[in-house]
């Protein structure tokens, strides 16, 4: 039987730029425990389909995990936008592309067990050339994958990035159809 | 151009149960500057197919999104575990089932611009009843979903846990083979 955990007091443990963390009291089925939560803003992350059959990925250093990752598009959403709104700026900050069509594919939940982000997830095509527009701490590089290299290195594990992979869990049916 | 990303000082902000969390003082292109990452000990994660072609899932209150989420069975890697030990012990430990073969499908990271939590992706099959042994804090009903409905979900963006789509989508092409 599952049911709600009903928060009785929250208390601030670390503000952050980016990580706001709470210790929250909470009350499962009479009994009373804590639980430690991240906030985050939530995310949106594109994947853009060229209209000669490839994704445009980028490729950048992840501090947290010590390594350069191959990645769809994505970034946080700005306070007040609207997911929609968000997915399309993030595409041209990164890419230097607009969508023509932005179509919603679904929204996940990254970490549920400790924090809220979700990451709204999108399919873009007929895309247009844009200018790009990296924030100042932002180091990325854009590379195009053809569909059939980027189906192969999902089926070999070689793709790292959970919300890439979550993308093309739901766009790949469609998108890899011979 | 990527650069690696040098660690001048780390200075710990939270040390909770679950929760690590430090601020580092880094170096990038000879600039200084500051990130904030949470440490996780990283975890298993397992797609338990039937032999009836059925996906074992679980379904939890997730306090932080403040829902109840399908997800495969997975759970955290104990001190100086190894991920494959790991993934027998939890798919057991939550489903109540002992994997007959299990494949490595690859690994993810849920979250690199922040945290270090990297999820090792597993397929279990050829089922034997054991006995399930949940965590004293752990409530989850165990759903059965025939691989037909999976696909269907999935492709409906009705699934919203990352990592579990993410498995599904290293596996998929194989397992919803007609």
């Amino acid at each position: 039987m599952i049911e709600k955990e009903k928060l009785l007091k929250r208390t601030p443990v670390y503000e952050g730029k980016l990580l706001h963390i709470y210790k929250d009291d909470v009350e499962i089925g009479g009994r009373k425990t804590w639980r430690e939560v991240v906030l985050h803003p939530g995310a949106c992350a594109i994947i853009p389909v060229t209209d000669d059959g490839a994704v445009l990925f980028v490729r950048q250093y992840r501090y947290a995990v010590e390594e350069a990752l191959l990645e769809i598009p994505a970034g946080k959403i700005d306070p007040g936008e609207a997911p929609d709104v968000c997915a399309a700026r993030e595409l041209t900050e990164e890419t230097g592309f607009r969508a023509g069509s932005l179509r919603k594919l679904g929204a996940v939940y990254t970490t549920p067990g400790f924090c809220n982000e979700t990451i709204h997830l999108y399919l873009a095509d007929g895309l247009i050339p844009a200018h790009q527009h990296l924030d100042a701490d932002e180091y990325l590089d854009v590379v195009k994958v053809p569909l059939a290299d980027v189906r192969r290195m999902i089926e070999a594990g070689e793709l790292h990035d959970a919300k890439t992979l979550a993308a093309f869990a739901i766009a790949g049916p469609h998108l890899f159809q011979d």
